[in-house]
């Protein structure tokens, strides 16, 4: 494999979001009808009311790719972000935040009347987070936010399925794949979300099989994506469909499935899990930071293992230890 | 004119906003599309979006007719209020602030996912108010916020027309009609706008004609009124229609009409117009402060040119200082 005239390990394409966190009482969330532990979509009329019921907040760059890139730049690795912001705060701040841990962002057209997108994430005191997703001018993107250099900069482009909910969107998918295939770089999709899968499953289906390389996924999604609650029937589907696929099982470590072979990888162990979000960006992260370095599958999994355990530590979907000190 | 049993000299119903004021350079107006001095109506997401790229704001409660009933209390008269905000941060702000200032507040039914109106008011270096409101559930009154107890509770009350926009808020102005009048009170509405005016010229002319005693407007809202542009064409209109009506113009003093006279009352002078917004609020409360009192028509008005005076005097659509003073 070889990567010519690369300036990237990954460039993602994905949702930029701001994460603004806020302490919460478990009466807050009664109050506004949360279920705790949940993600849930809001629109801006819902943003505005629980965003003026926080207290002080953190603000931070998130969104699942972007997560995976803070990952790969804690490893030591090049990362670039496709996403769109809108001219206004909250995007600024993205902006701001994201370049800050050392991910290039490239900044999609912003839209009219349509903030930046944002996460506001409730923490009540047993430390549970419950998510409510506002997705604004992120999930608007489009063929022509997709930058042909920034793409063909990247060992691996990583497309994050959440995106996938937009027909605008899954045009900017198919352009950004033909960009790296045309440069001879590797396509990397997650699923993202058992319910997006269920929603699209032939468009992912047709994704699949045309354009992408390596597919990262968890249980849910891939059985949502072949209507199967068997993960060995899922998995003997996915061999025939997919370059190869890593499938992580928590607790149960990972699955790398190639046309070959089917190879277990062991999760890393984790002194007391304190809160999982971000585990599978994470993952993805330490699991592309290898492929890109050419390492084999089983130490490239080894290293998504060591990424999710360090984050579900601690609160949070980044990194808080340089992760490169962690795979010396 | 007898007011058996009455409680309250005024009850409003209006829209229930809270102003967001922040100082902003010029050029926060250009980045953000606004034309300065200007009201527009804007929608939940673009409210995020200002909202967001403000610094420090002050708040406080506001609304037309909610303005209007903190002449009322600042004349040392008795006001109510109805309006519906939500049970959100800025609902409980609402509903908070307009207590200290004596008004008594009924609040109206929140409705699911809509959160509190507000006008997000810029205020430039050279003290223009660029004013951009996000109506929220304010805007959504029905008939069953209409609390009879509170409307009959009033010698007169107000209507806001502003609130004429939505079929659910014209039921409810009849509601609230004929509880006043079925216990014998006045009804008052003011036009508030001449482009709502002019959208549902034909309903308030049958709710003038059936329903108003009193119809408070300026110059412009009362030609939307008859389609013409001759104030004297529009004045021969309103004597056959309302039993009385008050047209405020301006520095030119106001008019009171009835069937047998037309009653010209000058302006109060100011030394310096420093922001006239709440002016036809502020004369509307010393109007009716005179009115509920039994006072002679001309000196309603005058009261009116005076409460009106004082708010021009300064920046803000509410009295600064004790209005009782100013008319003792």
């Amino acid at each position: 494999m070889s990567f010519k005239d690369t300036t990237h390990d990954v460039v993602a394409v994905g949702n930029a979001l701001v994460d603004i966190l806020a302490q919460v009482p478990d009466s807050f969330l009664e109050a506004h009808g949360m279920e705790k532990g949940t993600m849930s979509l809001i629109d801006a009329e819902r943003a505005l009311q629980i965003q003026e019921s926080l207290g002080e907040t953190v603000q931070t760059s998130g969104g699942s790719a972007a997560n995976t890139m803070s990952g790969i730049a804690s490893l030591g690795g090049s990362a670039l972000f496709i996403g769109k912001v809108s001219n206004d705060a909250l995007g600024d701040e993205f902006a701001r935040e994201i370049s800050s841990i050392g991910v290039e962002f490239v900044r999609g057209a912003s839209v009219e009347g349509m903030p930046t997108g944002r996460c506001v994430i409730a923490v009540t005191p047993d430390a549970q987070r419950t998510l409510n997703t506002f997705l604004g001018v992120s999930s608007l993107l489009t063929p022509a936010d997709i930058n042909t250099a920034a793409i063909e900069s990247g060992k691996v482009v990583y497309l994050e399925g959440y995106l996938y909910d937009q027909p605008a969107a899954k045009a900017a998918f198919r352009e950004a794949a033909n960009c790296a295939h045309g440069a001879s770089r590797k396509v990397s999709l997650t699923l993202s979300d058992s319910f997006c899968v269920q929603r699209h499953r032939e468009d992912f289906h047709a994704l699949i099989a045309d354009e992408v390389d390596i597919l990262f996924g968890n249980e849910a999604e891939l059985e949502a994506l072949y209507e199967t609650r068997d993960f060995d029937v899922a998995v003997s589907n996915l061999r025939q469909h997919c370059e190869f696929a890593v499938i992580t099982r928590s607790e149960k470590g990972s699955v790398v499935v190639t046309h070959g072979e089917v190879l277990e990888v062991p999760a890393t162990r984790v002194a007391k899990v304190v809160d999982t979000t971000g585990a599978g960006d994470l993952f993805a992260a330490g699991f592309l930071f290898g492929f890109t370095r050419g390492m084999e599958l089983s130490r490239c999994a080894e290293i998504g293992a060591i990424a999710a355990a360090e984050v579900i530590s601690h609160m949070g979907p980044r990194p808080l230890t340089q992760l490169k000190n962690l795979i010396a």
